[in-house]
């Protein structure tokens, strides 16, 4: 990549010093919320508050301006009225500083000639410097490793995930849900409107990230969209490229003029595309996670025939069914296999086909595994999913389903094959979900959810493995 | 409907009398699961252990046989193994029992010659009788007000949504799941392999049940379909209809084979009888789950016209795309609308337009309540989604969730529209989840799933407009 591009990227990640203007000392004003969130992930380079009638913030040494602070710095916060906005581009051009985050809102996005023409001014402000700009309406950089945030609250818990997302919150949303699924991230840019650095940018750096293994983007308006496809299939089958594209439809695509003045796009031409680049294209934040968690957590995997281990038959059926729909394929299981599988289970409401159905068989400790086992030795088998552990009453079947989870946990460590787990969601099923994600194997609330997220993981493993995109 | 069978089910749901035969002292014994059910549940009518081994169980006394029970029983269920069942429902047909629940697994789904003969010798044995059959390969009945239970730990808690189900673990996970989510059910029957009775009787009755408004079916071979169809013309626009129906695919047709010996079904068909007859079709239990609880739960609607309302910009565009997915139409609202709203929301980083975008103004306590009262007040609202309380970060925002959902619960006593919920799943959001749901305020993971249950609700209150179908 081009390698201006690449240093002013690196500061955004890895800056050695910020400045953050518009602190004070409220604590719900949003510069001194940027404060506490670099403070919560311990971020190591200088700190330097930014604003004139202040002499300390938050143990902190306050300065007047950009210019008064004793270094050229890496990143710049702006936390200002959007009228200020341009005047402060103006100093950080001429200060020498790396980048600019514009955390303001109030530009284009607001349908106002006010708000296009201060974007104007702030591009004429930068113009001639080697200054770059993140936003603006954005809450900027979470890095892991670089230890800055976008909320107060983030942690800097090493993960091999990076996002790019053009809505701050979703970026949030996202990393807290994520986190609750044992997918932690490396790097988040909330990006914004995009007035300068945009989409295709932060692609480019992130394909030859050595920290980021997957990618995942919330996007209203892909800009520069052949740059950004060029990059995507460049890390066909390297690295998994999660879109999560929204303003697809004329609802959609006006809601996202107002929120960051994104310009929509064809649902046909951005699948088309996709399919082109290998890309991932998912409808929802649950999709998205669902695919995430999967390709994640699970290793390397050349086929697509499923087995399915289940208690609950009617579920059994569905997971099934879902296994066509998102074509993959049940595993016809070796005769080797059906007699293991009758040597311990009960005759009668059970199945030893695949789908197999351990019926009452699975409150008896130990099945479970047991069975997780024989077609963890089975050569038709490539990915196993359980299903069920089903609530059988009020209160009644608590003490089973740990008892299954247990053995899932047990299995994880014993077997060599990727294993899901779906489990519908209930009160009695949250806790077993976080278990199971902390030990790597993907829980899902449906059949369907679970077949859609292994679909994009097998798909992309079939990439890996027909070659990959070559790096720039 | 036919009167006899009317009476045949007026039996098997509002038992005077019923015997389990194949009652042990093992307490993981079926039938004792069974005894213990109909005590949990308080069952009012007299109640028959039957086994000639044992004088006592469970504090009641135990018959020998059928024939030796003090009086001619409503319900008799057998939980004994395959090779006795003729003779037991010879025994029944002899004693002029009403209903037998044939609970035992073992016949037809196995695969094997020798299941078939002993359905057909069941089938033999009753003949000439007024006996008839739920099952086999069943978990029996759960009524509320005749107090029976599929399985211990349920509970007569009144409800208004009565189930149809070929899978009885898929009925215990519905009847669990769905009282979380403020839906409870009159009456339950898992029909099994549905040998004699079969999922049209079972609609039949339900159809003219004046305790049932809402009725949801997961089935894997639709028996006599012609009729069943017939049956749903006729509630069309009285009573929802949500077929959950598996063994759709290859796959899932022959795991359902195994399953309940279904045949399973074409796809296209299927759709195409659903339309005519105005049922919800839904592809797995999330999106059962998902209508029902707005059926249940929502007043009746004349319109489509939607206003979202959200804080997080990412799902609020997310939302509008999905309101367009499924047919729905975001309300152009009107100018005084926007002007109350510009009154107290702040002016950047939000919308005023539809979806609304509270942005930082959802911190403030009372917007959101302000926000829906206004929209309650806008003739071009039809329904209204609220999206988000995000959680902001790891530990930050559950005061803001908390906040938000109790204005909602508030909202819920002073507005008059339809209100649905979207709250991404995070250990954070489940018991503001639960805590809407007890509400009566339908609450969804995505906006995709919120509007796919919308769609569902609103086009059965335009059946219902339209002119119902009629009893017969």
């Amino acid at each position: 990549m081009d390698p201006d591009l690449k240093r002013s990227l690196d500061r955004v990640f890895h800056p050695a010093s910020a400045a953050i203007v518009g602190v004070s000392e409220r604590m719900d004003n949003p510069g001194t919320l940027f404060l506490r969130a670099f403070q919560d992930m311990g971020f190591e380079g200088r700190l330097y508050p930014v604003n004139p009638r202040h002499g300390e913030i938050m143990g902190l040494r306050c300065y007047p301006d950009i210019g008064s602070v004793p270094e050229g710095l890496d990143l710049v916060i702006l936390a200002v009225p959007p009228a200020a906005v341009p005047g402060l581009v103006r100093e950080c051009a001429a200060s020498g500083v790396g980048v600019c985050v514009i955390n303001t809102a109030g530009f284009s996005e607001t349908g106002r000639e006010e708000g296009r023409r201060l974007e104007l001014e702030i591009m004429q402000a930068r113009r001639g410097s080697g200054l770059r700009l993140v936003g603006p309406n954005c809450m900027g950089i979470f890095s892991s490793r670089g230890k800055t945030a976008l909320f107060a609250g983030m942690f800097p818990t090493p993960g091999r995930a990076s996002m790019i997302s053009q809505s701050g919150s979703l970026s949030s949303i996202t990393y807290v849900t994520a986190l609750e699924r044992g997918l932690y991230f490396d790097k988040i840019v909330s990006s914004g409107n995009e007035l300068d650095l945009n989409c295709s940018d932060y692609l480019a750096y992130l394909a030859e990230d050595d920290h980021t293994g997957i990618i995942l983007a919330y996007l209203e308006e892909v800009r520069d969209a052949r740059r950004f496809l060029d990059k995507a299939v460049k890390i066909r089958g390297r690295k998994p490229l999660i879109v999560f594209k929204s303003g697809l439809t004329a609802s959609g695509s006006s809601a996202a003029a107002s929120h960051t003045a994104a310009m929509g796009g064809s649902a046909e031409v951005l699948a088309g595309a996709a399919r082109q680049a290998g890309m991932i294209l998912v409808h929802d934040l649950a999709e998205m996670l669902d695919c995430a968690t999967a390709l994640y957590h699970l290793p390397p995997c050349a086929g697509g025939r499923v087995a399915i281990v289940s208690a609950p038959g009617g579920l059994a059926v569905n997971c099934a069914d879902a296994v066509e729909w998102h074509g993959l394929e049940l595993a016809s299981l070796r005769d080797e296999t059906r007699e293991e599988l009758a040597g311990f289970l009960p005759a009668e409401g059970t199945s030893f086909s695949n789908p197999v159905d351990l019926g009452f068989g699975a409150v008896i400790p130990g099945n479970y595994l047991k069975a997780l086992r024989i077609l963890d030795g089975d050569p038709t088998v490539d990915v196993m999913i359980t299903v069920g552990t089903a609530p059988a009453s009020r209160d009644g079947d608590i003490g089973l389903i740990a008892a299954i989870t247990d053995e899932m946990l047990e299995a994880r460590s014993v077997i060599s094959k990727p294993l899901v787990s779906v489990l519908f969601p209930s009160a009695f099923t949250s806790t077993h979900m976080a278990k199971l994600h902390a030990a790597g194997i993907p829980a899902y609330t449906t059949p369907t959810a679970a077949c859609f997220a292994l679909r994009a993981y097998l798909d992309f493993h079939r990439q890996a493995g027909e070659g990959a995109g070559t790096a720039e």
